[in-house]
């Protein structure tokens, strides 16, 4: 007997959401090895899933089947689960990769566009990391996520193709993070305390996007990037219809303290993983508030420069 | 710097009470690597900082002293951590070793006699199951553990370290319990939902003590244990100051429905360790209602006899 877990609706990863689920499980007389639940549903749901499954009965498998890109690209590879707690993001939460994980790309159709560039988020955010090549099949394909016929798209098979590939690479010999120097944070440094600070306003990928350009701005300070580079990084991102600013990053004390808490999350390190040219990243561990304040003020400059772009063309 | 948790007042082993500590843990600012909160208290304590630590920032270094003879002998050798819930005893947990495990029988000097009791109850069961030199010796001196001055008597530090020793052979090789059938699970498989169903009257110990018994007369209907080992097993409980008897096992629904559950946590099996001597065990999977009924009246009629014997004596 397998309980099917479908939660096409939930939106908050809360605690409350994830005992209600063991609850389920309780309920259904769900075993421990032999009745895996399934879930079916976006990232938010596979994560809380995910963490039920692992405290229920001190962890019992389970099977994913994520319905949107986010879920596909991302959390289809990694072993994570976490639910948020204390206004911050995954703040509870666990190690217990999935015994399965099916994908079906047909679910891609059904999602909104906005849930289409929450997906390419972290796509954009391997490419700028690891990847030119993806960056470049961003670059010139990625509008293409954007009209209708996922499956039938050489070009949208290969990038999500590739993203997962290039993700795993990453995780999977550091799959319970013994290593805290993760080039896959990229994109996540300041973004936990500025997503959780604004869940009414962004998606994670919204959060991750914006993140990654305020940090590629970051590496052109310390000359690691030049102008151009930059520019199409925003291009780029333009393309797959992700915001290029928010106000949270214009926030001194909170991008402050959304490092502050990084840190500790890195045991005490910055570990910031910078670009070092487009499609490679280096660490560094001595970024100043100085550095942080002028890169809140390109930010707002090169978004809003961009904008005009698009407007004038 | 080390958050140094002292919990020698938590009796209950709540969601509630496992969620305050990681509130502390966050505000205290503990790091992922470098900052092991240290819990200094007794089983519910080990199991309840271990719980929390397992699931704040998806798992962290913990070091515990237990201060208990339970949780010198049984929780300090295990990787389980678990709350309980839903009325379910551990419904909800992880195993999550601690990094350390710092044990001073000193400690043993500040216990209350039932505290005592209930820690000789899992030195009680892994005899019963592996050792008769064990059980002999506990036979022979095991009333001196309510006499003062544990950390100079020989016999007293012999059984503490051999009971750990036996533990530890059987759990290492199965941490994550893969395996499902455990002997070591002798003594739990009707006391969880008894235990939970009478918790404000009996100690985790007490339950599994009176499970022992019940599990031992149901060997003797199985021509496993003749009725002088049963009354020596009986008689070696007494001298441990441990119920013999609780009317938990009298109630048939009760009892039926704890062997059910338990089944659900052996994925649907019995695997029912049983004695088949003394000191050594066998699994069982057609135990029927009929023995269990027999059992509970047989309980009864054992422990009756058991303490009239002492009060003649």
């Amino acid at each position: 007997m397998f309980t099917l877990i479908i939660l096409l609706l939930v939106k908050r990863k809360t605690l409350a959401n994830a005992i209600r689920i063991t609850e389920l499980l309780n309920q259904t007389g769900t075993k421990r090895r032999s009745s895996p639940p399934i879930v079916l549903g976006g990232g938010v749901s596979c994560d809380l899933v995910g963490f039920a499954c692992s405290i229920y009965r001190r962890g019992i498998p389970y099977i994913r089947i994520p319905t949107t890109l986010l879920g596909m690209v991302d959390v289809s590879v990694a072993a994570k689960t976490a639910v948020n707690h204390f206004g911050f993001r995954n703040r509870l939460g666990s190690f217990h990769p999935a015994s399965n994980t099916l994908l079906y790309p047909g679910f891609l159709n059904t999602l909104a566009v906005r849930h289409v560039s929450n997906g390419l988020a972290e796509v954009f955010k391997i490419a700028l990391i690891k990847s030119k090549y993806l960056l470049d099949l961003l670059d010139a394909h990625g509008e293409k996520f954007f009209k209708s016929g996922f499956e039938t798209n050489s070009y949208i098979s290969e990038i999500i193709y590739i993203a997962a590939e290039l993700m795993s690479e990453e995780l999977a010999p550091n799959l319970w993070e013994h290593n805290l120097k993760r080039i896959v944070d990229y994109g996540h440094s300041f973004s936990p305390l500025i997503e959780m600070t604004y869940i009414d306003e962004l998606l994670h990928g919204e959060a991750v996007a914006v993140d990654c350009l305020y940090s590629a701005i970051l590496s052109q300070q310390r000359n690691m990037l030049n102008e151009d580079q930059v520019y199409k990084i925003f291009d780029i991102a333009k393309k797959l219809r992700l915001p290029l600013y928010h106000r949270g990053f214009s926030d001194e004390k909170l991008v402050l303290a959304a490092l502050d808490d990084t840190k500790i999350h890195r045991d005490g390190n910055q570990n910031l993983p910078l670009m070092c040219t487009l499609g490679e990243a280096v660490f560094i561990n001595d970024l100043t508030e100085e550095e942080m304040r002028n890169a809140s003020k390109s930010l707002q400059n090169y978004s809003a420069i961009v904008d005009m772009d698009e407007k004038q063309a």
